[in-house]
């Protein structure tokens, strides 16, 4: 996607320097574009933790892109232990994230195949681009899909503006490209469909306000910020068509693991009758559980809940506390809708219901 | 109720001098305690208007001393239209709260039938002190009744920590003394049962990190901040035994008008049933309005949404902006609860079932 009509990905390995990976330091939008050096795996796994980087595809695309960090410093004598040493240490960083196991475990098992050190390091370049790729395609497809389900509702409401409501930022900034939850948006403004986004700000990180508006803007989408509370009340009074949003982690039975407030927009929709997605690449899909209720979910420091970070009036990042000193706070990042309340899952692979069956058929896995 | 151990109420009339009426500027907490003095009605309004006075009780006994204010202010040959006009300004700053049309209405009503302009003053602030003392005896009162909930939870806990949700702050600075949805808080920790408070921080305007904390703080009631996202996950985590919210206008069929993200967190107390209560005096009813989504829901202004204000690092308050520049926001003051997701409505005169009989029978109305 486009940052002042520049072409971007996420994440990238250095053109002039193959032993450099580069990323957008996504803590500084929108206020600063900065790209930032990652040159050993423990970069990369602080990027992932202190989200530099954030979102599931961007995560499974920095762990892989670490693990190739890692195996250019593996000391030869014992590459496999310092390669294995490494994935664990990525793991640790962020939970609930199942791309980061996924993208992890993908270099474990194409590297330990390789014999000398160089074509373990030749490999795990080639698996790290290679994920990243299949991410970027992967979203575009889900576009495409997605684009299907806009333009029924567009002609339902006879060219009528869809309004289509999201939380967090499942856009290309948590992909390598084109985003989940947004990648059928900016299918359908690009197709000139009429439609117009209702943003949750998404507290406590605010990658609503910061993230996705700023993508949009970029996009020249419209769209409108709220409150993360606002989104009920827009329901009752019909003012949304669809809600979409993305996943960090979607057990193979349809539970969906997203960023912390999700699952209050999914009651609402029901009680209202509005269509509620998840746009999700495969690699998303958690195979090994069955209940979302077991899904790990992940605990962030309170100060990111007792502070807001924004732009003060002179124009520079500053940090204010909103509560009296003393007051103590509790900061989940992730909570889990039941299939029960998910209409449909937009993958890669095409639309799905959210359950084992239909997931299994759709992804070609025995039951 | 108390602040640094002095008893404090939200709004007095000055006892040195009765043509001044004093009020806690609630913008400035919980950072500074500023008195301010209101002398005129248009003092009044703006008081209410911008929010240096909020919640369903305060805006009441603000708008009943704001008429106070204006009849000391009419003049002799033309008081009752000068009143009346007063009055009609003080309506318009905050339509979705039904205590402020009872307070004027009632105000209008009485100076009515006075003779004297001495007379109508004299009775005018009769009436404002009243309807201030009577607040707050209902809410001493709702106290009472909501403990009566609270000690069986305790009980069935076997003495183990109650956890209560709330949204916003219908606390004592929400009235003109205990509280609503906290009285009942404050009286079972009074009576040492074991509780502990989950406080919505409640965004854009952040009443519950900023009112809620500092109320609960200096009462000593335990208690952890959390964004309005994480009520869902803590209530399908079971860590959550009820919600008690306030409301600014509840129809006398028992929608429930609140604070916006009020309806979110109805919908998930009753998917993981949660049982969820709303504390008001029967001076919130609406007695005139059977459908809920008749009821007339504030706008107001974007910068609200955009901004975020609290106390930076100098410890000085400031605001931030927390999105791009060119965005835009919506910022609807309420949502409205269908009385089908609340468990029972704790008034003055008892807990009652959210439905026109059973409302009827408790206020001894004809149906």
């Amino acid at each position: 996607m486009k940052i002042n009509n520049v072409y971007y990905r996420t994440i990238w390995p250095d053109p002039e320097n193959e032993k450099v990976v580069k990323i957008i330091d996504q803590r500084r939008l929108p206020y600063n574009l900065v790209i930032e050096e990652l040159r050993t795996p423990e970069q990369a796994g602080r990027a992932i933790k202190e989200m530099q980087v954030r979102g599931a595809g961007l995560i499974g695309a920095t762990a892989a892109f670490g693990m190739y960090l890692a195996a250019l410093q593996a000391p030869e004598e014992d590459f496999d232990d310092y390669f294995a040493g490494c994935g664990r240490a990525l793991l640790a960083t962020r939970p609930t994230a199942v791309n980061l196991a996924w993208a992890v475990d993908r270099q474990l098992r194409a590297v330990t195949g390789e014999n000398s050190p160089a074509a373990k390091i030749k490999k795990s370049f080639e698996i790290a681009c290679a994920i990243a790729d299949s991410d970027a395609d992967a979203c575009r497809r889900i576009g495409e899909y997605g684009l299907q389900i806009i333009r029924e509702l567009s002609e339902k409401k006879k060219g009528g503006t869809v309004n289509i409501l999201t939380h967090c930022n499942a856009g290309w900034l948590a992909f390598v490209d084109y985003g989940s939850a947004t990648s059928p948006i900016y299918a359908a403004h690009r197709e000139g469909l009429d439609i117009h986004v209702w943003v949750d700000e998404t507290r406590p990180w605010l990658q609503g306000a910061q993230l996705t508006t700023w993508e949009l803007q970029q996009e020249g989408v419209p769209h409108t910020l709220i409150s993360d509370n606002t989104g009920g009340l827009l329901m009752q009074k019909r003012k949304v068509d669809m809600v979409i949003v993305g996943s960090d982690r979607t057990t193979h039975t349809g539970d969906v693991a997203n960023k912390i407030g999700t699952y209050l927009k999914a009651l609402a929709a029901r009680d209202n009758s509005v269509p509620f997605y998840v746009a999700l690449p495969s690699s998303t899909l958690d195979w090994k559980t069955d209940n979302g209720e077991d899904i790990p979910i992940e605990e962030r420091s309170p100060a990111e809940v007792l502070t807001v970070s924004g732009l003060g009036e002179d124009l520079k990042e500053i940090t204010v506390n909103i509560s009296p000193p003393g007051v103590r706070a509790l900061n989940y990042g992730f909570d889990v809708t039941p299939a029960r309340l998910v209409t449909a899952l937009i993958t890669e692979r095409g639309i799905v219901q959210p359950d084992r069956e239909s997931i299994a058929r759709l992804m070609n896995r025995d039951l």
